[in-house]
């Protein structure tokens, strides 16, 4: 397998579902929302799945043994595609699992509108701050203003490429709630499931869980159990544990 | 203090605050959900509160001892708003409690606009089905269309009390959360707190808390640490207990 490894790459497994990720301290590792994302999606078992903004292609990936549904995985950069697309090799998963070198906002030249039965996303969360200090307000503006377009984006692009009552899952801070919700709602997804993660019990929530449907009703609202990450002697709990290692 | 009952009353205490409430198994017993928003609620040390829906002044009465604050219990039903009165007697605390027998939608006959530093509303959750099943949805839509109104009324009588930054914090179920969080907004109040309660770890949610600040900035939701409030043998987990009963 060596020869599907480049430099200061290595190749991780997440022995719950037995599968085998390039994974390189340069770029991007697959983190915990990749594994919960994929946990919490209610996904089809047949159909088209799309992957937005795939990364190293971890969310398909550990999606693949719930379904026989083609995953298309989208990631803009090019870096992390590569490694997907070698990762998908690793598996030989060739046959279900796709790469596309593309923005997510180009996924409508590649996929036919109305075709695609369930999408996930796991978008990056923008932590950066201004580095100048000298004119906040103006910084956090334009901050935000992208903040918006980008979940626009996505929820727009999902909307154009689900078919009716298609469904979209998603993993973010819950300090983004609203903001999503609303964007939801302005490209006709029905939020539909939310799920929290509590780094701890007796702590806030510190990621959120959330699927939404295309032209579904607006409500009935579930708000799944809690899950939280680590017990009272900082491992992880016995839910997490088995999400990440079988036991 | 039997001179404070009526027929088929009796006195019920909540021994982690030394509370007496009156309390009838014909109208209405306070329930978890009232010790919940009080303790919830991030209620001022002093100024004006009002509790919309008192039922028998639970709220108002568990309030009571973390602040200096006039609080003023609305009411519609006679019976009920009658004896939280008398549970103010009992308890000694007519300088500070009022009841006021009235619908919260008449709220602003009594009390002036722009005066109020905090809300508290434990609002019927009409959980009522209609009754005829021979045209379900008019039937459905009249009641969701109440409910709207409802909510609707609540925001929009809370907005017009409180002043700048005045907040007001609402326990509901959690499918209501997106109606809550629309009809807030609507009336310029924006959610910031939020907090789930779960019956048990793994089951879904049953009841939420929700607080919001009237021109406040839309940013900054909190999801609060999860509470759990049965423990795998059915008993009342260490959290709720203390609240119930102060160990």
């Amino acid at each position: 397998m060596s020869d599907l490894l480049k430099e200061n790459e290595r190749i991780d497994q997440l022995p719950a579902q037995n599968i085998q990720i390039i994974q390189s301290p340069d770029v991007f590792s697959f983190s915990l929302d990749a594994v919960l994302l994929a946990h919490f999606a209610s996904i089809p078992k047949r159909g088209t799945i799309i992957d937005f903004c795939a990364g190293n292609g971890a969310v398909g990936l550990f999606m693949q043994p719930r379904t026989t549904a083609s995953i298309i995985g989208i990631e803009l950069q090019e870096r992390l595609a590569d490694m997907a697309t070698r990762s998908i090799q690793l598996n030989q998963f060739e046959q279900q699992l796709t790469i596309i070198n593309a923005d997510v906002t180009k996924a409508l030249d590649y996929i036919p509108t109305d075709s695609v039965d369930f999408i996930t996303c796991n978008p990056p969360y923008f932590k950066e701050q201004p580095k100048s200090k000298k004119n906040p307000n103006p910084y956090l503006a334009i901050a935000r203003h992208e903040i918006h377009l980008k979940l626009d984006d996505v929820f727009y692009t999902a909307s154009k490429l689900l078919k009716m009552t298609g469904k979209i899952a998603m993993v973010h801070r819950p300090d983004r709630l609203l903001d999503i919700i609303d964007s939801m709602r302005r490209h006709r997804i029905a939020p539909k499931r939310v799920q929290f993660i509590y780094p701890k019990m007796g702590k806030e929530a510190n990621i959120i869980l959330i699927e939404g449907i295309k032209d579904g009703k607006t409500d009935g609202l579930k708000i799944l159990p809690p899950i939280i990450t680590y017990d009272e002697a900082q491992q992880y709990t016995p839910e997490i544990k088995a999400l990440l290692h079988g036991d």
